[in-house]
């Protein structure tokens, strides 16, 4: 296998998508990036979890079981040749009849994309800086939390930081509370407490998010409060950082005029992990 | 050319999508659901006007005249073969490299697929009978009115709608306001004026709605008002109906306990499409 991306549907090594598809159509499924280290899925247990809750939610027929062995057929094939790799796996509902209306029950489609990774994801990614987005994620109890392939506005955000040539981004929700980063969740260390957005009308809750509240920041004393943070609380923050799959946790350096060169906490975090990896 | 649905890539008569997509992982581009009549796009003026907000609202490079021109090479190749037909024009941003942000300013995918229409077009469809989603839509100006493929919201409410055995669905806004239904838009008589929801937070800007407010209604005396709706009016309306390219206009019948037996401006506006078709 050649250092290229490759890709396998529901098991078979393929470079195509036969039409029609709901993914394409509608954004109709669910996606997990997994970090490959070695050919190992790292925190396969949280990503199977999260999908298990989406599956639920959009009440796309269970394929968990079915979706973790080929994953991990995947692994097994490119094991040796990529030390880190990330592999999107989506989960899409299957084709049906032209419109909205799905088929009932038929068994969803399984897409896994691999694409290996330069960096190496043992050693804690440089401080990031970041811009505001114009765009605000909205307002849509019913899919936060859940990975759903409908990312538009995660694209306007990555568009205009780009252009803006920033790493990342902070995401407000509609009436102006932080929510996550373009592509992660958001922890702030302010007046000692460490803090994180609630969920609980957009944005996506986060394996490494979930690690972070529930064994690291615990093992090393914190208790996590996830609570209503705005640009004022950034602002006066002692340290900011954000968590995803590939990076795990990586610090923020500035923010328009603000910054920090304090990233204790985000190293210690990211310590846990190395531990954990070991 | 047999009685099935087909599609086209950027010109070229396919049956798969080359991996990766955009459209496919984030729902990264726009849509338009054309009506065929014996090989014709109904409307298709109006189609690439909101294809043509949607490419700048999303920052997607202009592909208009191409994306027309595949459209009526694909109308020439199937003109005499299905007297009625659905054609999906999907305009998807070019594939890049792993993760949200986009390559710059390569040509946009332009994928076509054509599924036959059993149903006459020019004879008004049965009325519908109409729930209420559980699902409301989201909050996000920036990406109301246009037609993108971030669509799993009305996936959520067509599942809801087929299990309990109705047409179509009333969608309403975060706040409780009436928005659409979910393959279209909706129009009330009410006290004798013609109202429909505003689209300032949701929704989609339908092609037959422009039609209605800017020529059919006034050619018939009647403006049409947007405004500020609820379930209220819907209880208290003379008449309902909603419009989409497929159906041009449909009277609703029933919605709860509620029963409409009159549709003169809805049948009305159905013969001043039947007109524009001669």
């Amino acid at each position: 296998m050649s250092r290229q991306s490759a890709s396998w549907l529901d098991g078979t090594p393929t470079s195509v998508l036969p039409l029609p598809d709901r993914g394409l159509d509608f954004g109709d499924g669910l996606f997990e990036t997994l970090l490959l280290h070695n050919g190992n899925p790292v925190y396969l247990d949280l990503h199977m979890a999260r999908l298990a809750q989406g599956l639920e939610t959009l009440a796309i027929p269970d394929c968990l079981a079915l979706a973790q062995k080929q994953v991990e057929q995947v692994c097994g094939a490119i094991e040796e040749e990529w030390r880190w790799a990330a592999l999107r796996l989506s989960v899409i509902r299957s084709p049906g009849p032209r419109g909205y209306a799905p088929a009932p029950n038929l068994p969803p489609r399984i897409l896994i994309h691999v694409t290996p990774l330069d960096r190496d994801c043992a050693k804690m990614s440089s401080a990031a800086t970041l811009n505001l987005a114009n765009i605000r994620l909205s307002t849509q109890p019913a899919l936060a939390r859940i990975k759903h392939m409908n990312r538009l506005e995660q694209v306007v955000a990555a568009t205009q930081a780009q252009a803006e040539n920033v790493d990342e981004s902070f995401l407000l929700d509609q009436v102006g509370n932080l929510v996550s980063v373009t592509a992660g969740n958001v922890f702030l260390l302010y007046q000692g407490e460490l803090l994180t957005p609630v969920l609980d009308n957009c944005g996506v809750a986060g394996t490494r998010r979930r690690m972070i509240i529930e064994k690291w920041a615990p093992s090393m004393g914190l208790e996590v409060r996830e609570a209503r943070l705005t640009l004022e609380h950034i602002a006066n923050a002692e340290e900011v950082f954000y968590s995803n799959s590939l990076h795990t946790v990586r610090p923020v350096s500035g923010f328009g005029a603000k910054c920090w060169s304090s990233h204790g906490v985000c190293e210690a975090l990211f310590e846990k992990f190395r531990e954990a990896l070991r």
